[in-house]
């Protein structure tokens, strides 16, 4: 099918008309459909249940040198769940501190710390006027959400193929008030992109004038291919270090889509004096997180390359919804003109690109209709995409016959917004 | 025996020899003993081992009305664990929030944000110059360091057998840059007074001039009888009701000390009003806490009633620890003028003054025989004892042959301490 702005205008209402009355039927059915969390469905969680019951009374609570892990003590975690994340980090175990069940809670802390307190003896951001933050966009809104909480302006990069436009970080970042970017650098949420080894480089040589500029990289998906061999990344800490910018650097991750997202275990690693400063603040605010859940992760798993080899379990269960979800956007949208989408070897996203000004209408249509997406907008700084057009798919939660029916209508939505924007404005 | 301080020097001198061959004595037996932290004995943690394994595959995963809680969702806590905690402070269901593992760290973060952000509309504490808040001492050392930590200036307000002297607290309230006050207002940490109905009256009715003053009401140790009937505690959230002041009030709990330190539930609660802002900022900082020990902690104890019985099971086992340490004091320093110590009817505490300038020589000398106390001062504002008398012991965690051990020690170094004070000063 050639692409929908070489048609008439009568084709074009005829095509709509036909649309509406398809649109028309899937709303007489009353569905109640959600895909606008990115979450394990229920098989995936089924896959860690002997995680739940290794740490017991016959099989004990103690960390591999005696220590009690029921009781108060190490508080920045135990020594083997430091062991997994520094493979996953790669880096010192001393570089590591395990949190609770929230990365992004360790990113909230994170940020906090910097806004009230100061890193690395700089002053805190609430003491200086006009503090920014960059995000690539389309990004992950909980990042934005946290900068926006502050009070910290956010400007917004363009994604590319290779990671954001190092061009525009580049030049935003001879601010000193630009004090950091939000980055999730494999599998980015939603695009899953995957930053070139070229933009690590950059970044990692980035000539940033505030000097508590900050690299919030949160590995979010690091772990979570869909294909193989999966995307790789560079580090960006080593090669922070050889440009001697590793005190920008602060990884997150977290088990969430690895074991449990209401459950699981979160760690953050950074440069050893940006851990120190995290470490002080640490031991005034918490007792300790929970050592007996990272006890059972580090039972579970047992080292940090079976927790690798663990994640081709979720892939085989997720990959067919994806698969799914881009088979019927093939089916129903290629060729029109009207919509572009990635296709990602891995996280938990698809996103879809529409004409200008059609994601809103899309997003509204499909609620009307029963199903629940992503607010149009949420993956960009404010809520706001200035070019409305950005859609966040999420296949992994519905079964697959509900991602089926949600798909199908999504496209004929989409079709259904592009083709009255296009007769609005062409004609 | 009469009070030292009768004594001639030469009497006091041939005491002092008598002591430090004993003190001698100790120190040869190359002790290497623990009485520095508020923390449950393996025993009392082996109570709710059952509580580890009872949600599994079998058993489920899901609340009552059916969520389930490996997956997302839910980020102030599951219903039922808002029940229990409902149970526990009096209050409505909808006002309760359920946290991670750490009272202490939904503490900070409350402080955190009246600090960054402001609470209920008023500007954050960080726009505004000497702020104070008030800090009942002896108190919490880790309650301190949280309003240090954000550059609060702590202001020490005496305890009295009734808790903190309200004419102090009064007085300093008029001021509308003191912002708070920190309390234990039951078994207070270290002196095991239980705030009287009066004191809470007089905080309810309290005219403080900041408009965001805030009661930190840390119910640490509210289930945490030693005897029977345990003290009781007025509702301070339903006296200020009475008297319009509720959004002055947050309250703190947690299972720490009724499960496990490393590894229990925390909760808070406060006015819609209050809760409404602390959602709010829950629901940027984090994706949820950990709904899985949550429902561990329903189904183990059942009920908020449950609890409470349970809480006779950590009576019987600590009881004679304290009693050990109560009657060792007795047979070693009453009577000497030298030592004055409470009788706690619950808490995890025993709290002893020395002669004033003696605590610090008393931890000291205890250090280098082996023992580890927490540091003389650490219950006061910067870690600073005006008088130098004050001293924290915890009975709970170590065996009773150590405590004893370690408790006809602390006599000796107590009473070395206090005699040579009163000979180089009397003389």
């Amino acid at each position: 099918m050639s692409a929908l702005q070489y048609e008439t205008k009568e084709k074009l209402s005829s095509r709509l008309a036909e649309l509406e009355k398809v649109y028309q039927g899937y709303k007489q059915r009353g569905l109640k459909l959600d895909m606008s969390r990115g979450k394990p469905e229920p098989e995936q969680l089924d896959l860690t249940m002997g995680l739940l019951d290794c740490v017991n009374l016959r099989e004990g609570y103690r960390t591999k040198d005696g220590f009690d892990t029921r009781n108060y003590g190490l508080f920045d975690g135990i020594p083997e769940m430091k062991e997994i994340f520094s493979g996953f980090f790669e880096v010192d175990e001393s570089q590591v501190i395990v949190g609770g069940n929230s990365s992004l809670n360790l990113m909230f802390d994170f940020i906090s710390m910097a806004y009230s307190k100061g890193i690395l003896g700089n002053p805190p951001w609430s003491r200086q006027k006009g503090v920014k933050f960059l995000c690539p966009s389309p990004g992950y809104d909980r990042h934005f959400k946290i900068t926006e909480y502050f009070g910290i302006e956010m400007i917004t990069v363009n994604m590319t193929a290779e990671g954001p436009d190092m061009e525009q970080v580049e030049k935003y970042a001879a601010d000193p008030l630009v004090k950091g970017i939000w980055c999730v650098p494999i599998y980015s949420n939603p695009d899953g992109i995957t930053y070139s080894a070229k933009t690590v480089r950059r970044l990692a040589a980035l000539k940033a004038a505030a000097p508590d500029f900050c690299i919030m990289w949160d590995m979010a998906y690091y772990l979570h291919h869909l294909e193989e061999p999966g995307d790789t990344l560079l580090n960006l800490y080593r090669e922070s270090e050889a440009n001697g910018t590793e005190n920008r650097v602060v990884m997150f991750a977290s088990t969430s889509k690895i074991s449990f997202p209401g459950a699981g275990v979160a760690a953050m690693a950074a440069s050893p004096d940006v851990i120190a400063d995290v470490r002080r603040r640490l031991s005034v605010q918490t007792i300790g997180y929970d050592k007996i859940n990272m006890l059972r992760h580090v039972r579970f798993f047992g080292s940090y390359q079976n927790m690798c080899k663990h994640m081709k379990l979720h892939a085989a269960i997720i990959r067919p919804k994806f698969k799914a979800v881009l088979d019927t956007l093939e089916k129903n949208l290629a060729g029109k003109g009207i919509a572009e989408w990635n296709r990602p070897r891995g996280g938990y996203f698809i996103s879809v690109n529409l004409l200008d000004g059609c994601a809103k209408e899309t997003v509204r249509l499909l609620k009307e209709a029963g199903v629940e997406m992503t607010p149009a907008g949420a993956t960009y700084p404010y809520g706001n995409d200035p070019r409305d057009r950005n859609i966040r798919i999420a296949p992994t939660f519905p079964p697959i016959s509900e991602l089926q029916v949600s798909m199908e209508l999504f496209c004929v939505c989409a079709e259904i917004a592009c083709i009255k924007k296009m007769i609005s404005e062409a004609w």
